[in-house]
């Protein structure tokens, strides 16, 4: 007997950024897999458990969680963000495909939730009101040159650029290495916003042009965006500035 | 006196995927201005005016809606999705721009929403699962050669692709080059998806592969998927296939 495997996301950790379908998968199911301050943004019932872990065992989590259904339980696994973009979609969809049969048996039920780069995105304009990449900076997954031919063809493509996992204490340099390399291919004044907490009380968010950006703004929690050449920013007295990419382009047409 | 302006998105029109911070704006605010369709999604109150536009006069829209602001309402502009992603925060940001100095005084709030790549992703698995990018297919606003040189950055820079905006009757022919175009970087099983309507009764998803992908699957409210060279397709039985893209990179360290 197969149970149902919720894998959602609590968005950037504002509670009023959660759908309900989300917050409607958390109320049916009895098991929660997750990074303990995902977990801890649900106000879980005394009749539901916790399986807490360290957010570097993705792949176990899956597998634990699949396990769980596979053998009748109704499980939610919780990513922050949108469980999609580098979260625990990808690592339970992995486990299934490396796993036993009975788990592709599983009723599978993917829910989307607001990823960090929109948050962040919201709180200083429209940055990505044109065409964009995200990129995750962690070169524990993909070397380290993979990352650098994104960001060469993603700036030289004209793309705006949004990073995750820019930073932890295991890859403190790889931000910085980043910008040196954007600014080979970037006007100075090019836009960066750091964005954390993005819509919660603790928010921090930061803008600094590209030849100024520091790397030592962003921790893990934060996500970087990288203008193009046509991102432009608008003073506001009294204000914080308005960053926004328009959404025709300077080679345009005119239209 | 400056009123407020709201700018949010429904998500892909699933009630239950929208946030309960964007259904808090709507409560709040008198005015609506946006597409038809979008604000048909709203449980508007007698006391809340509507002022409908047609869906490609989005800088108008966006001045009426600021000078309603500034005039002492309480103003919401809504897009689908999320207002961020090729949609209304940047046509608004643009009137701010170029518009007259008590624009900038106007107290601007921007809410994130689903955006349609988010909730199409979850519906097969999770194929923005690593690096990826979302590309307009309109060149109303900008060339078509920038359209192709963008295409072609993201498919050899090993960058999963969505792409918004596809197809429509003004514009018939540019997904189809657009596959044609990628069929030469990309191997020919790299699985397509086209979404319509995800997370709504009236959805439509399909998988094809990039050899055979068919454009006329697609309409103006498809979003469509291309996997990178990793993507991968799990078969399951009685259910639908599942479509991913690793968290690892092929090219990766194993780890």
């Amino acid at each position: 007997m197969s149970g149902q495997l919720f894998v959602i996301g609590t968005g950037p950790g504002n509670p009023d950024q959660m759908t309900p379908e989300a917050l409607g998968a958390v109320s049916k199911a009895t098991i929660f897999f997750g990074y303990g301050p995902y977990l801890d943004r649900l106000n879980l019932r005394a009749d539901q458990t916790r399986q807490t872990s360290d957010n570097r065992e993705e792949l176990d989590r899956a597998g634990a969680a699949l396990r769980a259904a596979s053998e009748g339980a109704i499980v939610c696994v919780v990513s922050g963000g949108d469980p999609g973009v580098f979260a625990m979609a990808a690592a339970v969809c992995e486990a299934i495909d490396n796993g036993p049969d009975e788990w592709r048996a599983v009723d599978l039920v993917i829910l989307p939730g607001i990823t960090a780069m929109l948050a962040v995105a919201a709180r200083v304009g429209a940055p990505l009101g044109h065409d964009f990449c995200a990129i995750s900076l962690s070169d524990n997954l993909k070397p380290w040159a993979t990352i650098e031919r994104r960001l060469k063809a993603a700036a030289e493509g004209g793309f705006v650029i949004a990073l995750y996992n820019p930073i932890s204490k295991a890859r403190p340099w790889q931000l910085g290495k980043a910008f040196e390399l954007l600014r080979e291919h970037l006007p100075d004044a090019t836009p960066v916003i750091f964005g954390r907490a993005a819509g919660r009380l603790d928010e921090r968010i930061a803008l600094q042009p590209l030849s100024a950006a520091n790397a030592a703004t962003a921790d893990m929690a934060t996500c970087v965006i990288i203008g193009s050449a046509e991102t432009r920013v608008i003073a506001r007295e009294g204000k914080t500035d308005i960053v926004y990419t328009p959404r025709f382009s300077v080679e345009g047409t005119g239209d």
